[in-house]
């Protein structure tokens, strides 16, 4: 394996990790307890559950690699702030669409190769990409990985039994 | 710019966007304000500090590249939780701890070459890196940069006038 082969693998193993551990939260609440906020007056668990199902299902276009899934979810998940829409879907449809979007990015990742992960992103122009070749598909990983990263590290602060 | 350049440049580029969120986050608290948990119950801003601090501090060490500064912070803010060490640092010297890790970090990254970035952390054995060559600096990076994202999280929560 070279090098750009390997450097892959270990932004894919960190998205990956940081799928599992938010998976691991969300799955320790109940549906009810998806309506508690992160800490008073912030967002609900349950916001964040289908704002991170949208921005992911979102990155399908945002990679080129197909259209939405669930493209209603992003009026009351990302355009909208939590509060605001009166009727949300279900959690239980927001805990399907978070793992099937999920399933759906893997299935893609897996299969790009290297070359295709070094290729822009459909939000930058050929003539801007040609300037700045880091906004590629790869750059748009390393920054979700860090987005759910910071949702987490909301999220465990209403984990029961968890200080950080 | 090669392929293998050109991701370490996003993965510095990555971290350095977090330092900086995580910066002007912390610059926006007065040292009073730095007692403020992040939520009920949960780390007050100065721990995180503190942590942060710390866990920088800690990577010259980890990734082979000195000593590390502030040794001295880790019993109160990596080994132990938040409110149980009585006497801590000033907000001020936690401050200055903070941002000369970083600094510091900064003008060693600069200069590791690509084939150093891709060599063994110096918690993983010569043997063990022989067949998981991932357990390198550039993965510590990584997981650093999601760690800070993490915890940016949290601050953000007690950011007057932010929602996420």
């Amino acid at each position: 394996m070279g090098k750009q082969d390997l450097f892959i693998t270990m932004a894919l193993a960190s998205w990956e990790s940081n799928i599992k551990r938010t998976n691991a939260v969300f799955d320790s609440f109940t549906d009810e307890e998806l309506q508690q906020p992160v800490a008073p007056g912030k967002n609900r668990i349950i916001y964040l559950l289908g704002h991170l199902a949208a921005e992911h299902d979102m990155l399908l276009p945002l990679l080129g690699l197909g259209e939405q899934q669930y493209a209603y979810l992003n009026g009351p998940f990302i355009s909208s702030p939590d509060g605001t829409v009166k009727d949300l879907p279900s959690a239980k449809e927001l805990r399907a669409a978070w793992t099937t979007a999920n399933e759906t990015l893997r299935k893609h990742f897996n299969a790009l190769s290297t070359e295709e992960w070094f290729m822009k992103h459909t939000r930058v122009s050929e003539e801007d990409f040609a300037k700045e070749p880091h906004r590629n598909r790869l750059n748009v990983l390393l920054s979700r990985t860090n987005h759910v990263s910071y949702h987490l590290g909301q999220l465990i602060l209403v984990k029961p039994g968890s200080k950080d």
